[in-house]
């Protein structure tokens, strides 16, 4: 299944999500779905989060704390919900700050899958 | 009520939760309730983290997408939860891998405005 069309299924799973982006720890991105009213840069959203997101590796990398598995940044309008994909790639759900939050963990949890599987 | 009471409370409210620690963004700790056999250094970690949690404001405000609420990260052997009390700072929960994160989101949620009642 192509990347966009996974990443679609996973949007439309999820009541109140907005988009999805599958990108590189680099920043560089490989395919987003993204509702068509919506505002929110998730591309650029996503740059600055894929920093984060290695200082979050390095950082559990010092403590021993087990590996990366699932980050959440929640704001007072947006909720990201991210997953490692391969090491070199995580996807990204984001959801209005309304949106069901535990069905997006669920649905993110479950697709990873399918995708490191399109990323292969 | 006291700090480290409310702390235990959060704790013992939630299912596999094993620590508690309210802590600056500059990494100094204010006080903390950790379970009697946990190996889990939540201090060390709780300082890791205050200099993530300082990034992510600092990108939050770049992209003007509201402010942060609550941060999660989860590992294969630990789940922490972190919320904001003051623009000084904010408390995480630690959980083990198999505890109730949902339950660990809303009771952090509920007792926060606490803790800042406490700090005042």
């Amino acid at each position: 299944m192509a990347f966009k069309e996974i990443l679609r299924q996973v949007v439309e799973s999820v009541d109140g999500a907005i988009g999805a982006i599958v990108i590189g720890y680099d920043g560089i991105p490989i395919d987003e779905y993204v509702l068509e009213d919506v505002t929110l840069d998730l591309h650029l959203l996503a740059v600055e989060y894929s920093s984060i997101l290695r200082d979050i590796k390095k950082t559990l990398e010092v403590l021993g704390s087990g590996d990366m598995e699932e980050v959440s940044i929640n704001t007072g309008t947006t909720r990201v919900i991210m997953r490692p994909v391969t090491d070199e790639f995580f996807v990204a759900l984001a959801l209005e700050a309304e949106g069901n939050f535990g069905k997006g963990r669920f649905v993110l949890k479950r697709d990873a899958g399918k995708l490191r599987e399109a990323l292969a």
